[in-house]
C-alpha cells in the first residue's frame, strides 16, 4: 500500500487537505512543521485552513483520525482462513525495507508517538490506534481457536505480543541504522513466522 | 533499580552533571528542555555546563552514553544457567507498571528516541544501545543452546523478537492510557515467558 497514493486523486477538500498535511509532514517531519508550510501544499484557500484549525496539533489530530478510518477500511478481511488473515495482517503493519517516502512517513508518526508522552490528545487517538490493532488481532485468532485452525490460546496475550512487537519494530525502521534495521526486522519476521507455526497452529487440528 | 539513586550520592563532578540532566529531563521532557535548565540542577559553577558542552543535545548525547555504560555494567551476569539470565534480563528491561518517576524518564527516553528519526548523532546512540540490548540476549540464548537447556534456535532470530518487544512495550507504557499499557504489558510478559518456554526450553534437555 503506497499510502502517498492515497492522497493522489482527492474527491473533497478534506482529501486535498489530508494530502496537504501529509505531504508537508513527509518534508519537514514534525518538529519542523507549521501551519504555513501545510498551506502551502494546499491548492485551495488558505483561510479555509486557519478556519477550521487553531493549530498545528489539532490538524495532525485529524490527520491521524483520517488515516486510521483508512486503515480499518483497508484491514485484510477476517473471513479467510485465520492463518491467512493473521499474516495478510502482518504483512500490512510490518513492512520490512520501506521505500523513501514510506521512512519519511513512518519517521513523522515516530514522532506524533512521542508527543503522546506529555500531550493527553495524542496519547488519547495512539490507545485507540493501539486498541485498534489489537482487536484486529484478536478477532483473528479467537476466529482461529474457533476453526479449529489455531490451538486454543490467549487471544489477548498472543495479540499483546504482537502488537508490541510490531511497534518496537516500526521505532527500530527509523531510529538505527537502515541496515541494521533491515537485518533485524527480517529475523523478527522469519521468527513471527516460526512462532506462529509453533505456538498458535494446529497440526491437522490436533488441538493442545 | 531505582534510576534516581544513581545519581543520589555523586562522586564526581561528572556524575553531578548527570544527575543534573536526569533530574531535569525527567521534570521538563525533551522539547522543553534547555541547557538553562539543566544548570539549575546542577550545584557547580555554571560556566563548567558551558564550557563542556556547546548544546544540549551534546550533554544528552553524553547523558545517553553514561546511561549506557551504567546499563552494560549493572547488567544480570550470563554466568547464571542460560534460563535464568534470560528471565533475570527481561526483569530489567521490561518493568512493567513503572512508578511515576520511571514512567516520566521512559517518556523523556522515548522523545529521545524520536530524535533519532531526525538526527544522525541521536540515530547512532540508539544503533548501539539497540545492538547492546541484541548482542546481549543472543549470548545467553548461545549459552543455553551450548548448555543443552536451549533448543538449537537462531539466537538472531530470538533476540530479535526480544529486542522489538522491549522497545515496543516501552513506548506503549508512555504513550497510551496507563490502565491500558498495565495490562497490555502482563499479558505481553506472560506470552513472552510461555514463547520462552515451548521455544526455547528442552524439556530434561530432548533437544529438538
Amino acid at each position: 500500500m503506497g499510502l502517498g497514493e492515497l492522497f493522489d486523486e482527492p474527491t473533497d477538500t478534506r482529501e486535498e487537505l489530508m494530502g496537504a498535511t501529509y505531504r508537508a509532514l513527509c518534508e519537514h517531519g514534525y518538529a519542523e512543521l507549521t501551519i504555513q508550510r501545510i498551506s502551502d501544499q494546499f491548492p485551495k484557500s488558505k483561510s479555509l485552513l486557519y478556519h477550521h484549525y487553531d493549530s498545528k496539533d489539532e490538524l495532525l489530530l485529524d490527520f491521524l483520525s483520517y488515516l486510521l478510518d483508512h486503515f480499518e477500511s483497508t484491514m485484510p478481511r477476517a473471513d479467510d482462513e485465520a492463518a491467512v488473515a493473521l499474516a495478510a495482517l502482518l504483512d500490512h503493519v510490518l513492512p520490512t525495507d520501506p521505500d523513501p517516502e514510506r521512512r519519511q512517513f513512518i519517521a513523522a508518526i515516530i514522532e506524533l508517538r512521542a508527543q503522546a508522552a506529555t500531550d493527553p490528545a495524542y496519547r488519547a487517538h495512539f490507545t485507540r490506534s493501539t486498541a485498534f490493532l489489537h482487536d484486529a488481532f484478536v478477532r483473528i485468532i479467537e476466529t482461529g481457536v474457533a476453526e479449529g485452525t489455531f490451538r486454543p490460546v490467549d487471544a489477548d496475550r498472543v495479540a499483546s505480543l504482537l502488537v508490541a512487537t510490531i511497534e518496537g519494530a516500526m521505532v527500530q525502521q527509523v531510529t538505527i541504522d537502515t541496515e541494521m534495521a533491515s537485518t533485524r526486522s527480517g529475523e523478527l519476521r522469519a521468527e513471527l513466522d516460526s512462532y506462529i507455526e509453533r505456538q498458535l497452529l494446529t497440526v491437522d487440528g490436533e488441538g493442545e
